[in-house]
C-alpha cells in the first residue's frame, strides 16, 4: 500500500539539465558527480533503500506513533533495525566532510539522495538530518578535543544528536529563552532548563543523544546577544571514551501531532534533578546564535525539500489511484465508465500536482548547486556570487515551497474522493506529515521577513536583480524558439517577472519609512518570487526538452510530459503573479486599525 | 479550552443588511423574522446552547471519536445527554414545516442557527441535519400511510434517518449502484446489499434509525434511471406502532478518518442475513434520484455552511492565540516583545481568515434568503427569478466556501505556530473537519460540472447575466460614494466582474464544442464566480456599513471593522479574479496528450 519509486528519470534530468552540475562536479571531491555512473549507481541504490526498507514503514510509523514511558522513548516497530541498515549502508553521512569520516558528496547529489528518503519515510529522514546539521555544527565551533570526541561516533551513526533551541516562551524568538548554563571551576557547565518541540530528543535509534543545547550563562547580555551553545550529551563519556552515567537530561514527554507520528518531538527537561546537565561550550560565549546560524541555511534548505519530497509522495498515490479508479463517464463521451484520471478536472489536479512539484525540484536542486559553488568554487568572485544567490533564495525556497505543497498534499485528498478522508487509504498522511514544514525552522512569516529586510532591502535589490538578470537570457531563448509553445511560456514569464520586479522595488523603496506596511504585504511577495522561480526553472526545463527532442536526443516521451508540465505552470500558476503583486502592495489596511478591530 | 462564542452582531448584520429579510420575513410563516425581537431571542438562544451545550463536547468528540461493536455504535462521552436535550429544546426541527410538528422558521433564520451549531460541534450537528434532509424526501416522495408513522418520531427527534446512496463501486456516479431491492407479495421490498460512507449509519443517540437506501429493482433500466428510493427502518414497527424486531441491516464497521471523528461513518450491510431487509418504496419505481435531487440543494448549501462554521471557528481560536501570545519585537518598534496580534503577518493572516469568512457567511445568508422566496413567494415570477439565482449558486458557494474553508482553518494552524502542530491545542481540528466538505454531497469537480454544464451552457449564462446586473447597481453605487476606500473597492470589483464574464463567456460559447476543455478549467471558474460573489456581498455590507456610519447609527466599531474586512477582501481576494480567469480559459493542455503522459 503506498509503494513509493523514485522518478529517477525526472532527478537525473534536473541534475544534468538544471543543476550547474558541469561546473560542480570540476569541484574538489565531486567525483560522485564527475563519474556519471558513479553517480547513477548512488541514485540507483538509494531508490532502492528507499522503497525496499523506508517506505514499507512509513505507514507502520504513522499509525504506531512513538511511545514514551519513564525510561524513554520507543519508536516505531522496524525503525530500530531500519536505522541499523541505514547507517551501515553509510546513508547517514554522505554529505560529512571526509577528513571525519563522512562521504563528502557535493550537496547536489545528497539533495536527490536524501529527497529519496524524505518522500518514502519523511520522519525516519528527520533523525539523521539533525545529526548531519549537529556534527556541520561542532566542526564550525567544538574544540579539538570535542571534535574527536564526539564527531566519530556521530559520523558512523553510532549515536544520533539534536538541536534544543526553542522553550515554551521562545519560539521564533529564540533570544527570550532563560535556560540557564553555570560555568564550573572544572571548564564545564551546568544547565537547567526546559526546551520544548525537540525532534528525536529521546529515542531508541542509537546507545547516545548529543544535545546541542542554547543557553544563558549568568550576567549574559538580554536577548540573543546573551546567547551560548553547549554541547549535552544524554550519556557522559569515561575517560576511555566508553559510555558512562546518565547526565541529568530527561524526556519529560512527547507530543501528539497532527502529523510526522513516528518522530518523537520532546520535551526535555535539564537539571531536573537539581544536579544540572552537564555541558561543554561550542564556541565563543554570548556568541550560539552565530553557531546555529552557520547551519540555519541547511536547516531551511532541507525542510524546503521536504516540501518537494511529500509533494512527490502525494502525487504518486493520486496518479496511482487516479489511474485505477473507475468512475463516471466523459462528458461528450461513450456510455462507458472510464478511470477518473480521463476527467479533465482530475488532469488538472494531477498536473497542478506535478508542475508544482517539478518547479520545486528543479529549484531546490538549481539551489544545491549553488550552494557547492558558494561553498567551494576556487574563484572567491564566483563563491561570492552563488553565495548571494543561495542568501535570496533560501527564504523563497522553503517559504513557497511548505506552503505549495500544502496546497499539492491537500489536492491529493481531494483526487482521492471519499477515500481520501479515510486513514486506511494514506492519502492524508503527506499533508499531515508537511503541514509543519511552512512552520518549523522559521515560520513562512519569518522567511518573509527575512527576504525583505536582509535579502531585499539590505542591498537594495542587487541580488534579485542579477537572479532577474539570469531570467531575461532564458526570455531571450525561449522568444527565439521555433515552437509556438515555448513562446506562450515566455509570454507568461514575462508578465510574472514584470510583476515581480514592481512589487518588489516597491517593497525596496518603502521598507525604510513603511516597515510594517510593507511586511504585512511580504508573504505574497515571497510567494510571488516562489511562483517566478518556478516559472524560471520550468522554462529552462522546455528549453532543454525542446532542444532534446529536435536533436532526437533521448526519451522523447519523458521530453514530451516535461513540456507539458512547463506549459500547464506557465498556464496555471505563472497567472497567480499579477494578483499577488497588487495585494503585496496593498497591504497597509491590515496596519491601520487597532488591535481591537480584529 | 477552545471556546466558541457566536458572532451574533456580525450574523444579525448579515440577516438584516445582506439577505433580503423585509421580502422573507413577509412570507407566510415567518413571523420569527417579522419581530426582531422574536429573531433576536432564538438567535441568543441557540448562541447559548452553542456555546454551553455542543462547544464543551467538540474536542471531546475528537479525541474520544465513535467506539464499533458487535452490538452497535457508542458515540462520545456525552453526546447521546446533549442529543436529548437538543431535541427536548427543539433545535432538530426548527426548519421543518409546522403541519408536521416541525416550528416551520425561515431557512434564513436556520441557517444562522444551524451556522451555530455547526461551529460549535460540526460532528454532532451532522445527525440532526440528515433527519431534516430525510424528513424532507419523505414529505415529498413517502404514501400518506408511511407519512405518518415515519415522520412525527423523526421531527421529535425521537428517532434519526439517514441517507444511504455510496457503495464501493457508485461515488460521484450514483448511477453505478448495485444494491437490490426485490418486490414482495406484501407491496413491501427486501433489500440486499452494501453502502458505505454512511453518516451516523448506526448510534446510540436515538431508539430508531430510518434507512432511506437507493437501490435497484431486478429489472430496472441500467444506470441512473433504474434507481429507486427505500425506506427501511432499523426496527420494524408493530401494527400499533411500537418498535418491533430487529429489521436485516446491519452497520459492519466504522471509518477511521481525517476528522469528524465524533460522527460515526459506517458501512451498512443490507439483507446480510438472507432474509433481506424490508424496505418500502418512496416515489415512483425508477425514480429514486429525483426524491433525491429534491434535497440536494439543501444538502449542497448545509455543507457549504460547514465551510462558514468552521471558518469561523478557526478565526476565533486563532484570534484568541494571536492576542494572547507575546513573542518578537516589531520591526521599526521598541524592545519590549508584543503579542503577535501586532506583527503584520499575523494581521494580514487574520484579516483573510475574517474576510473571507465574512464573505461567505454573506452569500450564504442572501442564498439562504433567496431559498425562502423561491419556495414561498406569492408571485411566480418572484419565484422563478429567486430560483434561477439560488440553482445558480447553490454549486458556486458549495464549491467555493469548502475550498476557501480549506485554507482558512489551515491559516489558523499556521497563526498558532508550532503549537498549531500539536493536537492538545486544537487548531488543526477545523482542518481535519472540514477538509470533507469538498468531497462529500458532490466533490468541486462535480460542483464546477454542474455549474458550467446546468447552470451556464444550459440557459446561455441568462441566469449569470441576472446575477451581475445586480453587481453592477452595487458598483454604481459605489462609484457615487464619497468615500475614497468605497471607490476603491469598486475599482477592484469591477476588475473582478469584468474577468469572470470574459471566462464565462468563453466557457458557454466554448462548452458544446470542446466540453472537455472547458470543464478542464471549469474548478477555476467556480472559484472566480464564488470569489466575485464574495466581493459582492463585501462591498454590500461595506455601503451599508458606511451608511449607517455617516447617519450615526449602530455599533461604530462594528461598522468600521465591516469596512475593514471588505477593503481587505477587495484588495487580497479579489485581485485573485484575473488569474483565475486566464486559468480557465487556458487549460486545453490538460486535454491533449494521453493518460500515458502523467
Amino acid at each position: 500500500m503506498n509503494p513509493y519509486i523514485a522518478p529517477l528519470e525526472e532527478m537525473r534530468f534536473v541534475l544534468r539539465e538544471l543543476a550547474d552540475i558541469e561546473r560542480v562536479a570540476q569541484l574538489s571531491d565531486a567525483e560522485a558527480l564527475s563519474d556519471p555512473e558513479l553517480t547513477d549507481a548512488i541514485l540507483d541504490e538509494a531508490a532502492r533503500f528507499a522503497k525496499e526498507v523506508l517506505a514499507p514503514l512509513d505507514a507502520v510509523g504513522d499509525r504506531a506513533g512513538v511511545r514514551w514511558s519513564e525510561q524513554g522513548v520507543t519508536t516505531a516497530p522496524g525503525f530500530a533495525a531500519a536505522y541499523q541498515l541505514f547507517v551501515e549502508a553509510g546513508w547517514n553521512n554522505i554529505s560529512l566532510p571526509s577528513e571525519y569520516g563522512g562521504q563528502g558528496l557535493p550537496t547536489l547529489l545528497c539533495t536527490a539522495v536524501h529527497e529519496m528518503f524524505t518522500s518514502s519515510n519523511k520522519a525516519f529522514a528527520y533523525c539523521p538530518d539533525l545529526t548531519e546539521f549537529a556534527v556541520k555544527a561542532l566542526i564550525a565551533g567544538a574544540s579539538e578535543s570535542l571534535k574527536s570526541l564526539y564527531i566519530p561516533r556521530l559520523v558512523t551513526g553510532q549515536w544520533a544528536a539534536t538541536m534544543n533551541l526553542t522553550e515554551p516562551q521562545a519560539g521564533s524568538d529564540v533570544g527570550a529563552l532563560r535556560t540557564r548554563a553555570e560555568p564550573q571551576a572544572d571548564g564545564t557547565y551546568r544547565l537547567f532548563g526546559q526546551k520544548i518541540f525537540i525532534s528525536y530528543g529521546e529515542h531508541d535509534l542509537t546507545e547516545n543523544i548529543i544535545h546541542l543545547v542554547l543557553a544563558r550563562i549568568p550576567g549574559a547580555p538580554e536577548g540573543s546577544k546573551g546567547i551560548s551553545l553547549f554541547l549535552v550529551p544524554k550519556f557522559l563519556l569515561e575517560a576511555d571514551g566508553r559510555l558512562g552515567q546518565h547526565n541529568d537530561v530527561k524526556c519529560a514527554g512527547v507530543e501528539h501531532k497532527l502529523g510526522n507520528h513516528a518522530s518523537p518531538t520532546c520535551t526535555m527537561v535539564y537539571g531536573g534533578s537539581g544536579e544540572g546537565a552537564v555541558g561543554w561550550l561550542l564556541g565563543a560565549e554570548n556568541k550560539g546564535l552565530q553557531t546555529m546560524f552557520f547551519m540555519m541555511n541547511s536547516a531551511r534548505f532541507t525542510v524546503g525539500q521536504e516540501s518537494t519530497a511529500m509533494s512527490e509522495r502525494a502525487y504518486q498515490q493520486a496518479l496511482a489511484y487516479a489511474r485505477e479508479r473507475v468512475q463516471g463517464k466523459l462528458a461528450g463521451g461513450g456510455t462507458e465508465s472510464v478511470p477518473i484520471i480521463r476527467h479533465p478536472d482530475v488532469r488538472r489536479m494531477l498536473l497542478m500536482m506535478r508542475s508544482q512539484t517539478e518547479a520545486m525540484r528543479a529549484v531546490a536542486y538549481a539551489l544545491a548547486g549553488a550552494r557547492d559553488l558558494a561553498e567551494r568554487h576556487s574563484d572567491p568572485e564566483v563563491r561570492l556570487e552563488r553565495q548571494a544567490f543561495v542568501d535570496l533564495m533560501i527564504p523563497v525556497f522553503k517559504g513557497w515551497a511548505s506552503e505549495t505543497a500544502i496546497e499539492v498534499t491537500s489536492t491529493s485528498i481531494q483526487v482521492h474522493g471519499g477515500l481520501g478522508y479515510i486513514e486506511e487509504s494514506g492519502a492524508s498522511q503527506p499533508l499531515r506529515d508537511v503541514r509543519v514544514a511552512a512552520i518549523y525552522e522559521g515560520t513562512t512569516s519569518v522567511q518573509a521577513h527575512d527576504l525583505v529586510e536582509r535579502k531585499l532591502a539590505r542591498d537594495g535589490g542587487a541580488a534579485l536583480r542579477a537572479w532577474l538578470s539570469q531570467i531575461q537570457l532564458v526570455l531571450h531563448r525561449l522568444d527565439d524558439a521555433a515552437n509556438g509553445e515555448l513562446r506562450d511560456i515566455a509570454s507568461n514569464l514575462r508578465e510574472a517577472v514584470a510583476a515581480l520586479q514592481e512589487a518588489s522595488n516597491w517593497a525596496i523603496a518603502n521598507y525604510r519609512e513603511r516597515p510594517l506596511e510593507v511586511l504585512a504585504g511580504s508573504v505574497p511577495l515571497l510567494r510571488l518570487c516562489g511562483i517566478v522561480a518556478g516559472g524560471w526553472q520550468m522554462a529552462r526545463a522546455a528549453l532543454a526538452a525542446q532542444r532534446h527532442l529536435e536533436q532526437g536526443h533521448g526519451h522523447a516521451a519523458f521530453l514530451r510530459r516535461k513540456l507539458l508540465s512547463a506549459r500547464f505552470y506557465a498556464a496555471h500558476v505563472l497567472p497567480q503573479a499579477e494578483g499577488l503583486s497588487s495585494i503585496a502592495m496593498h497591504s497597509e489596511c491590515a496596519m491601520t486599525m487597532g488591535d481591537e478591530a480584529f
